[in-house]
């Protein structure tokens, strides 16, 4: 028996019938399989496969290339091809984001991308986040509408990724999907309900293996569904996408990997334990938090420096365009170089006598100017007011308390880390120089800090890697101790003690405190 | 957490969600069902069940009454219904036949019948037999409307059982089927056209548990469907059936089971090994081979006796009317008697100086009036040829030759069996003392025979017994070794010799040889 072998790919020629070997096709094929895997565990044949197996087989002169799956269950075969087929069998890998969904199209046998595409959450037109989206599923179709939206959407992009990538969608076989654990729900047409309702309940954490037709996917209809489990309603599979292709979870020293949105999602850990946390931050460091506030986008400032002499401010905006807005990364960049200008003191309060002419009062409360009328793409001044900033500096106190609690839960402390992994948009853009500045993110020597980029795709495009993926995923969760964050008068106090530029207690960030920074 | 267990059905009382037990629900129901059934096993709670899990969970006050199938992988939730629905959770029980498809409904929670109904397999009118059917499926369309056909029969008489029983059939949860290998294909659609070719190959001997949607059978859609697994082409279903509901395979005595068609397939063993083969009989036995010949109904004569002093023939006809036909268990006492009369010698050939009267020749063959045209209800002589009873007797002496084969394989005397299984309609409707006089039987204590009915139809209705007996059946399934018959010189010597009424080796047939038979 030739056999040709590939994680997803199996071409297997088995021994014709014959009086003295007369067992079932579906068993010849099984026990070739078997042998060519080199496996006792189970296989099966899909039900509709053996509708065309006799047939195959014959045609075929008994040689088959096989797809395989492997899911919980054991091994399935999903696809019998006459053995000369060379059309590929494609992957498809999906970052199930709130506001942006991202595929990747990859060939199962060696990996290669095959082509790429992204669309915005047709979600979006029902609720721009998750907790409205939730509330619309209590309203009559509302959970069917938005499950028709977003499947409506994927396959849309699908029909386009896969004509840019020259293969049919038929001849997709698995996909991973990684999400928050309400777009999971929303996905899978589950009532997310009570995610958002104390006790904080998802209907499942752990979604079954399915098949594409079962959920209205239009691939082909064996296609194996490989949906990441969650830990709870506020720790998703798109955080364990991120641990699995970050490594965190093989590695011999301790990491900690942070997704910001508006909760902070944090683990740390190793190759031998991982404890994971997530805790309401504010919408600030997503940039929310301003008036002036938004997604990253032509026009939007996303890097900005303060002169300390002449406390000029100079601006990036994406495109180099006139400035419409600030992005997280350009909220985090002036918080931190207000604070080494002296133009807000150490409790983040505007000093007046440092900002001068680029305050303002307005509706009775302080705001500076950001960018003046003159300037700015709106013919309005871009202002950030007291109340902004008291609102910046108490998420970055979340953060800080969030980061402070997990590591001392394991009698670590933060400064031990050797790498710092930040997931997402806000990971690629910050500049940890900033966030250390204003005590976000701990004070550790910036090559530690490492972005990830979309860590739910690659995660995901990780999964179709190999068919033991699932295995490994389910032994992430498995690993993973969730700590539910007790806000309790100790981490008041800690919190209240981060509530300071960078901290009250200046040795933990000694870089910082080294500088000379003016105090009034 | 109050249990109420029963092997399909399992009522759970689960804790309330709160912030220090706030798993999944699904974890929740799995958590109480583990539990619940001491169990560390896979337990999956079907996809299409989760979409109305936490609504269910809630209005229920948690507590919620599981229907349960055990399928290979695992325990499977099928149903989840509210603590107090009173509403049986049915299973049904089918025997597959050619000709005939039985059903029984039933209570799973305690195996009560509920209604029993049967109908004629609407494939006859496509062909009467497997042999013509399976070159109806090598036309156009052939298969499909097969399929059709059987599904459409079932799904007429699952909705005819259910009024009779009481319930709806979106209570129908379980389903077990036992056919021959054939009709098991046309069942579930596949194609089954190599099982008739050498080296008669079936595409599946072991069908994966299918939900009922998936084959579009009319009862709840998550119903599960049970079919039992065949040994090979020509050792089905039926026959596993049979084995469960005799015990065959628990017994500590050996015992042989016979189910007699066009072929006779037999197993032989007990609680520790079972050896089975099938061979080819001839349609002798079920009354085939004669020109009068024909299934039981009104006018069918079943049995008889001839008066050994004046030779008067005295007939038993079905519900008395004057006789059509004879039917199996009819011929079998007609050449009982004639040999023990000596209208016919031990070579089986009518002996004109003791038939006198009774003989004609038609077409240059001698045939014995059985019924004389004033007394049939044709107005003809029902009449039975010399070569009819050559064909008989070949019949008989390959039906012998495969049971001493059978013994002889593992070392036994036919006379050493203490229970002698005889399966379907033949064995409830033939007079084993005649099968023994003209020796196609083994020459056993006549207390030693039990008829078994419709074994296959028993034998799917205890599948539903107990959520254990999938296991079970695939331990019957493993633990048989299947004999093929080698048609070699011994072979042919054995049935050689058998073809001698009762054989000629007397010393094998005492209780007849014993007799005071004429002899010419």
């Amino acid at each position: 028996m030739s056999i040709t072998k590939t994680p997803w790919l199996l071409t297997v020629s088995l021994p014709p019938p014959s009086l003295q070997n007369n067992i079932a096709d579906a068993d010849r094929l099984i026990t070739a399989l078997k042998t060519a895997l080199q496996t006792d565990e189970a296989i099966h044949i899909d039900f509709d496969l053996l509708k065309i197996l006799p047939d195959r087989l014959r045609k075929s002169d008994f040689s088959l290339r096989c797809i395989l799956f492997k899911d919980r269950l054991g091994w399935r075969v999903i696809g019998i091809e006459s053995d000369g087929d060379v059309r590929p069998a494609a992957g498809l890998a999906v970052d199930l984001g709130t506001s942006r969904v991202a595929l990747r199209l990859l060939d199962l046998a060696d990996g290669r991308t095959l082509a790429e595409s992204g669309f915005d959450n047709p979600q979006l037109a029902v609720g721009p986040d998750i907790l409205s989206r939730i509330h619309f599923t209590e309203t009559s179709g509302g959970l069917a509408r938005l499950n028709d939206l977003i499947l409506g959407g994927l396959n849309r992009a699908i029909a386009a990724v896969c004509q840019a990538g020259g293969i049919e969608t038929g001849n997709i076989y698995a996909l991973a999907l990684a999400g928050n654990t309400a777009m999971t729900h929303l996905f899978l047409g589950l009532n997310p309900r009570w995610i958002i309702r104390e006790p904080y309940i998802p209907v499942i954490n752990k979604p079954e293996v399915l098949k594409a037709a079962e959920l209205g996917l239009q691939v082909n209809p064996l296609a194996r569904i490989l949906v990441f489990p969650n830990i709870g309603s506020y720790f998703g599979g798109d955080l364990i996408a991120g641990i699995l292709f970050a490594g965190l979870h093989t590695a011999a020293d301790t990491a900690i990997l942070v997704d910001v949105g508006t909760n902070a999602e944090v683990v740390l850990g190793n190759a031998n334990w991982m404890i994971a946390c997530a805790g309401a931050a504010g919408p600030a460091l997503e940039g929310g938090v301003t008036k002036m506030g938004m997604m990253a986008g032509p026009g939007v400032v996303d890097k900005m420096a303060i002169d300390p002499t002449n406390h000029a401010f100079a601006l990036h905006s994406i495109e180099d365009k006139a400035p419409v807005g600030i992005c997280g990364s350009g909220v985090i960049d002036l918080a931190a170089q207000l604070f080494l200008t002296g133009m807000v003191d150490i409790r983040g309060k505007l000093v007046p006598a440092v900002c001068g002419e680029r305050l303002r009062e307005i509706d009775g409360l302080m705001h500076l100017v950001v960018v003046p009328a003159d300037q700015s793409a709106t013919g309005a001044d871009l202002t950030v007011s007291q109340a902004e900033l008291d609102s910046l500096i108490r998420s970055k106190a979340a953060m800080y308390t969030i980061l402070e609690t997990l590591a001392m839960s394991v009698g670590m402390q933060l400064k031990e880390l050797t790498t710092f992994y930040v997931a997402g948009t806000f990971g690629s853009f910050i500049n940890p120089r900033s966030a250390i500045t204003i005590g976000m993110l701990p004070d550790l020597p910036l090559d530690r800090y490492r972005p990830l980029g979309n860590s739910s795709l690659e995660g995901a495009a990780r999964a179709l890697a190999s068919t033991e993926s699932l295995a490994e995923i389910d032994r992430i969760r498995e690993r993973i101790t969730y700590l539910e964050l007790n806000v309790n008068q100790d981490f008041m106090n800690r919190f209240s003690a981060a509530k300071f530029l960078p901290h009250t207690d200046t040795t933990l960030f000694p870089s910082i405190s080294n500088q000379n920074i003016p105090h009034h």
